[in-house]
């Protein structure tokens, strides 16, 4: 029974293999958060730009500032209104914080070492040459490499390239990612409510999911169960970096989504992974647009959608690619072997003694029971044939807070 | 020195007790992902409706299913075409994954347990009562809490709203946070720089960490360092939930921020911490505005951010608010003995043996080296007064990436 299938890692080098990041789009610095750079940001100036001080004080000649010493207060230099003179013999200049340090001057006299007096400034500490001077180019010299391509503009990024004076940048443009939901017995929340009928849910999962991701998702309108409204998707995804589609996989005998869009000329790379939940996943492409086709079960379609269409979005937006970060948890109650198909267990999680985390799967693990996903912590992940294991043994989990999904 | 200062959990604590969160509107569930809920959800109706398969096959009398027995297919009820009719002794109705289970059956006999002969399914393998049988309400009953209020909605979370029919949610307004940049020295990126110019960094780092946070942030114009420039954005923040200043705190014997605010009303609580980055910081009130004021340097702005702003995001959006999340991890090199301030280390992390974290802290620490805390993964927490410590000893740290900032 397992033979024709592929494993989930070799699902997702597949998919991974098929992609390629979006192109550069340039964006505001100010829109930049978040977004993925396409091209690297090198400093355009020298910061500090010149020798500043990192203090409030007074700039002074090492060799004059003894104990007791009175300077001849010559000038006021705020940060921003440098001192156009030079600092001579028994002469300072007052600096504030961020203040270019005058010619002539090698060290700075801190205002609370300083009794001023009139136009005098007394020494009550001796400063030492070079202390409290940031020099030129301490952050970054011009033509230094900022921020690689490839990383996620955190907020501290962002004021690093506005501090390397770029008012825009290049970014890989956001994926768009079509959804399309299938079948006949989902409608939209709010929508009348059939009899059997429920409200479709994965689309707007995935949708969120997408987002979470960077992307921009495309939710499409619900496709009944029939070949022809799956096949009509095809006109819908020009222009799409991926198209997702969810249920249609298991209906009967055969898979409406595959029979739907292989009409239109969808190239099946692989249909059938190893695992639970989720087994019937697609893989393909519809002329130039992946495709990736998920369960209908709803934890089944987010367990999917976390292993595959995460890396996905991950390679289509510039990020480096693969599995979802795993971290090691004791378990909280034993589990029992696991049979030929890799599991994801629905998981709670503790801080346990020593603040290691604690994951205690849920005993029940129905691929329908939403609410139990929504309450989960983490997946624990369960490979092929994993024997039985007692409480306290370690596992491999992913934690689903820590993916922001 | 350090008589007038306070701690940083005083002020944290003081900030939190005074500020409220947003109050609610309401949002498409299509716009809701990463947002707070105000208002819980509970569920509108019975999910599943009623039984329903959990796998593709036949609908059964358990009686009836025994080996080799040969059954009436009656009808076939595909998900969202229920069955009108019972299912009497001898007979079977043909269900897929999702499809409600037709009165008179109390069993799911599998697809492949069966061999279908025209209108006939052969039992290759008997079913159980109650098997493969998806209960009416397995995943929740009407009126159930689905998510409580306070909770920053997750991609699942989406999907659950969704299935318990909100097609629409109350969530917290996005705070409102007015950014006022000053000093003299600043320009913004790409505009003409003067000697001793700087370009501003802060305002832009932190409406990314607004943003971060769930916030919507408006960076105003540069305040020049004069008293009625910094007073006039007393006329700019009706309508915010706060205002955050950078700079202007040290500008010589007086602070500007303090006096320029103060002719328009400004009400302080405090204004010196003892910490390191970043001293000067203030707290206070123009109005029924609360007014952060955070030191000029970058990296004492974003770390002072990191302690202070997000947490009174979290509190003005709605989340539980506190210090930020810190974990274990051991020191890579020694730290030497810390000062009366609270100190806040830029670091590297590795992963050490065990998968436990290395935190290593930069051998420079000045607080305006933006690039190197662009490159740090996290501050290293140091208490007032802090022995030193030797290479492996355990460290407290905020990891920087999982911030998100």
């Amino acid at each position: 029974m397992s033979g024709s299938m592929i494993s989930v890692a070799e699902a997702r080098d597949r998919i991974l293999s098929g992609l390629r990041p979006t192109p550069a789009e340039t964006v505001a610095l100010a829109q930049a958060w978040n977004r993925v750079l396409a091209t690297e940001l090198r400093a355009r100036l020298t910061q500090p730009p010149a020798d500043v001080s990192a203090m409030d004080g007074y700039a002074v000649r090492a060799a004059d500032s003894v104990l007791g010493a009175r300077l001849n207060v010559i000038g006021s230099a705020p940060a921003g209104h440098p001192f156009g003179g030079t600092v001579g013999p028994g002469e300072t200049v007052r600096l504030f914080t961020g203040s270019v340090v005058p010619q002539g001057a090698d060290a700075i006299l801190l205002q609370e070492d300083t009794t001023r007096e009139g136009d005098i400034a007394v020494v009550n500490e001796a400063a030492s040459a070079g202390r409290h001077i940031r020099r030129a180019g301490q952050d970054f010299s011009a033509g230094d490499m900022l921020i690689a391509a490839g990383n996620k503009l955190t907020a501290r990024d962002i004021g690093l390239a506005a501090s390397g004076n770029h008012p825009w940048v290049n970014v890989h443009r956001a994926p768009r990612v079509a959804i399309l939901a299938t079948g006949d017995e989902i409608v939209l929340p709010g929508e009348p409510l059939p009899p059997g009928g429920i409200v479709s849910s994965n689309a707007h999962a995935l949708a969120a999911l997408v987002r979470a991701c960077g992307g921009d998702p495309v939710v499409l309108p619900i496709a009944a169960d029939t070949e022809d409204a799956i096949g009509a998707v095809a006109d819908a995804v020009g222009g799409m970096d991926m198209l997702v589609t969810t249920g249609g996989a298991s209906v009967g005998d055969h898979d409406l989504v595959i029979s739907g869009l292989s009409k239109r000329g969808l190239a099946v790379d692989f249909w059938k992974i190893a695992m639970r939940p989720g087994r019937p996943l697609m893989f393909g492409a519809l002329g130039p647009v992946p495709v990736l086709g998920l369960p209908g079960n709803p934890v089944s379609a987010m367990v999917c959608a976390i292993l595959f269409l995460m890396p996905a979005l991950a390679r289509l937006g510039g990020l480096p690619a693969g599995p979802p970060p795993t971290t090691i948890a004791r378990l909280g109650a034993g589990l029992a072997a696991n049979d030929w198909r890799a599991d994801h267990l629905r998981a709670t999680l503790q801080a346990g003694p020593d603040s290691q985390l604690v994951a205690t799967a849920f005993g029940v693990q129905d691929s329908a029971m939403l609410r139990r996903l929504s309450l989960a912590d983490a997946l624990i992940l369960r490979d092929p044939r994993a024997p039985a294991l007692p409480a306290g043994a370690s596992v491999k989990i992913i934690q689903l807070d820590s993916l922001g999904i």
